[in-house]
């Protein structure tokens, strides 16, 4: 018995882990690269930590690879795997189909459930700390956080006062800054409720390099500073905006592995 | 009672993942750069989910940064973080003085002391798959596994017999295939027993490309067919050679971030 109760206390910081409410959706196009495989392990991995997230992978694809169904399946994570191809023509402005599938499978599956949660898009290639998903459970219309290398500059995001950290006070970024919502993709996330009010906000597959202020201009926020500060009051980086360099593979090698993509 | 029944036969599983024997030490080296605290946010979200593992994380620099110390601290691994220049006329062999200062460390710190262990050198910027570390914490004296992405290749490494699993029979490389160990520095582990046994084992400075088979050599293989195979018969990928873009960071951000490194 008194063994039960150390075992019990000693994982109850992980049980309370993985039953957190309310779910994060998490919206990640992707499209086959060399680099796919490993950054979608990343990805998994950390969202597996992160605990209580469904994550919606969109490919850039006619039909779906039944190698990337596989590998969800293996990840461990409640998926939906959706495919949404590009039009040759929207090269520039990449994701949109695929967020825009995503968002029709939420208002599909989720309108009059009453269903808790929260949505993020998280690109495959970003780097996300595992407390991240921590700061964005809790809130509730919508928030912002700082994101880390981007634009040409070590971060970009929201800045709050030291008198009163609940506030956005003002926002860094090194590239337009006049944008209403001087945010990336990265850094940002709404209630599920808001994307099911909205039902007819969606991304627009023409504008380059400010879909973030259009979708949230949709959802019904006016500007930046009407989301909630999170990560400490804004001073704390969760998320890199990473590149992965583009991998030289020329030669390939004898079909003796199972787990490719 | 019945309540604490169903949480302890819930959490077996990850309590199992916890405790599990014996310790992977992994060595990572690491350097000041804009990428280097995303990489090792990744690195310490994997060996998290890994379990058992003591992190010895050596800078290329003469004394250790406070920042990453803290870092390290709240990556909630036991860890050890060492510090080893570079010789200015040694940069092609970059790596080579952090790992030795590692291996000096494990030889003083375990030395006579019946520690069970596995030596694995896992550079920060590769990918790795949670999964790599149960496969090498049941080698014998060395290990072996395929390694994604490398030398122009998809994939890197040894390769068995459909009717033997457990013997090595060929290995793949699009690099110097004469190699006697054709073996990536993440594609290998070793027993801690084997780095104790071969005291005077250190990697070299002067030769560029073999390091790992040097290193081998040194603890006593004579080849690469010499490792255990592992991966399900080196038939999985379960770490890539992922390189990040270099990013372009000239412009330094208001000092409202707390978590720089």
């Amino acid at each position: 018995m008194l063994v039960l109760l150390f075992i019990l206390i000693g994982t109850a910081p992980l049980m309370y882990r993985w039953h957190r409410h309310p779910t994060i959706f998490v919206i990640t196009p992707t499209y086959s690269r060399p680099n796919q495989m490993p950054e979608l392990v990343r990805l998994c991995t950390v969202l597996n930590t992160a605990g209580n997230v469904h994550w919606i992978v969109v490919e850039d694809a006619v039909t779906k690879n039944r190698a990337l169904t596989r590998f969800l399946d293996d990840c461990g994570l409640p998926y939906t795997h959706l495919s949404a191809p590009t039009s040759p023509y929207k090269r520039h402005v990449r994701g949109t189909n695929q967020r825009n599938e995503a968002l029709h499978w939420l208002r599909k599956s989720f309108q009059l459930t009453g269903q808790s949660g929260v949505v993020y898009f998280a690109d495959d290639d970003n780097t996300y700390h595992p407390d991240l998903f921590d700061e964005m459970r809790t809130l509730k219309r919508g928030a912002t956080w700082p994101v880390g290398m981007i634009a040409a500059s070590n971060w970009e995001g929201c800045i709050t006062n030291p008198n009163d950290r609940s506030k956005i006070s003002d926002f860094w970024t090194n590239w337009e800054p006049n944008r209403k919502f001087p945010i990336d993709m990265a850094g940002f996330a709404v209630n599920l409720n808001v994307v099911l009010e909205y039902p007819n906000a969606l991304f627009d597959d023409t504008t380059i390099g400010r879909q973030e202020g259009l979708i949230l201009l949709r959802l019904g926020f006016k500007n930046g500073y009407e989301l909630e500060p999170k990560a400490d009051g804004c001073r704390k980086i969760l998320v890199w905006h990473t590149k992965s360099a583009n991998q030289d593979v020329q030669v390939i090698g004898p079909a003796t592995i199972m787990n490719m993509l």
